[in-house]
């Protein structure tokens, strides 16, 4: 019976690590829904507190490094544009953050995860609006997120953070008749005192041009990793 | 061996529990999708189903109490308004919800939970469509529900529903353009045979007015809870 | 104590089938996600990849039979009429399939899953594309899955395919204004070379016609079985 009891042992361990996976994928989800939602309401000090310390965001042809390089994203660049820096979504401006399609996969270590979102955008600024933003008045941006979370002391925390801002469209012209406003950077910090850390060699592709951001996972049923021969 | 025994015991039955919150959540998360399917199809019945018998459920600046009250909204006002009281969607009738970005906890004692969803509606009518509803004809509307679930013999229901109608645009127009339709209510019931059992103190701001709904959760790295200092 | 060991064994099997259910809808709904993922960007030969080999697949009025209907309907269709027949999304091309509101539902047998989802699609073509596809420039379509999934050798799967398009809109016009612009299919294979292995005997309704999507699973109060009286 004791070999009975050290089996049942072995059966309890192996079923909570699967447990703990289950968990982790519900807290990774979530953690990146909570983005969303911090973002449609202009909560930039929320989100940069969702990064670790040593997180990477790639936005557009830029890498920003560090709780530092973050900040200088969400509250240097991305605040002073739609919010005048203040935070809190302020009359008469939209900013909705859809975040969809969530595909998490948790690494062996269980301190690694890695997600797949989609993201679709509804923005602009209504006619009654003062001083509005210096975006468009009505806009679609649409896009796919391709993740890397890491857990520290038990909390998942995004850790590489990479957005790929697919295509953007006026409202009013729709897909067909619009090209992305939001153009590649060209200096980084402090140069830029916005600016990332450094630039990615290839400028990403976008709209009306067109690209496939690489999947974390193997295809589901050949299980085939991806190549990215694009 | 007989501790063994009963340390395994402990350690199996605290892996139930935690098996339980992800069931839950599991069922929680599409109790509300469900929602969002009947809403689509003007299954006003099925829709009052998902309700405890002590329900609040909070729409504009009303409340409605009970399951009387949730009927009121959904039969006697929403259904007469959409479908001149009929269930199932006519012939030209649009009334998509998109339920998305489910963000749902589990309360300790297993019998409630709090959830954060976003809708993304898609309404209106066809040209020829005869006698359409009194709504227009293509609309928009964007809000957040943070609701509360009860659990009753076994079965997961709405409790505390609390829809937050932040937007609302004429398609044409675009959200730059628009305001939202949908006034704030004036006569409670009896007086308003379709009215709410009250109404709160302050009217919800809305479009192109803006608010933030407030979390039920706290920051998932920092652990703050949310002040609505708003 | 013999008898709390088997008490105990009992229990952890127990346990484990919940555990595997979890993981089960998890392995779906982002089966089917991927779906989406691999729409988007014009992969057709990873989306036929997804199916069984026994698949059956329903689009607009025609079942598409087997892994070699899947392919007709994916490869020699629908990649000829979007893409010319290659692989991969081309400048100039709008193809977003956000996959949305997962209901997933695992059999008892635990080889067979049920799943209601939501498409949303943006699609169309940029002005600046040359010999652009011969569809709308600037689309939405929305549409309910209610699809079966199957496990084969621990590998989840399309099983039978059931998408139902409910209705299209050119984006400039919304639906307000719009009709469908997929008609009901005419021919069958082989006679139509890229045409279904056969009709539904009842076209189904589109837009601005309107029809409820059968749900696979009770109402989830009251228990009761959907009865498709349209």
């Amino acid at each position: 019976m004791a070999d009975d009891v050290q089996a049942l042992k072995d059966e309890v361990a192996r079923l909570a690590r699967r447990v703990s996976v289950l968990e982790d994928i519900q807290a990774v989800r979530t953690l990146h829904f909570k983005y969303g939602y911090y973002m449609d309401a202009c909560l930039y000090e929320e989100v940069i507190d969702l990064f670790a310390e040593d997180a990477e965001l790639k936005f557009l042809n830029g890498v920003y490094v560090g709780k530092a390089g973050v900040r200088r994203l969400y509250r240097d660049w991305l605040s002073q544009v739609w919010t005048k820096g203040q935070d809190g979504i302020p009359r008469g401006l939209l900013y909705d953050h859809l975040q969809v399609q969530d595909v998490v996969d948790i690494a062996p270590d269980g301190q690694t995860a890695y997600g797949r979102f989609r993201a679709l955008m509804l923005g602009g600024w209504h006619e009654s609006m003062q001083d509005p933003p210096k975006v468009p008045q009505e806009m679609w941006e649409g896009g796919i997120y391709e993740n890397a979370y890491r857990k520290e002391s038990g909390v998942w925390k995004f850790w590489r953070f990479d957005y790929n801002m697919l295509w953007q469209a006026d409202y009013q012209k729709g897909w067909g008749r619009s090209e992305v406003h939001l153009m590649p950077l060209t200096r980084t910090w402090p140069d830029d005192p916005r600016g990332p850390d450094r630039l990615v060699p290839t400028t990403p592709k976008s709209w009306p041009d067109t690209r496939i951001v690489p999947f974390h996972y193997p295809h589901p049923v050949t299980g085939k990793p991806w190549r990215d021969d694009e």
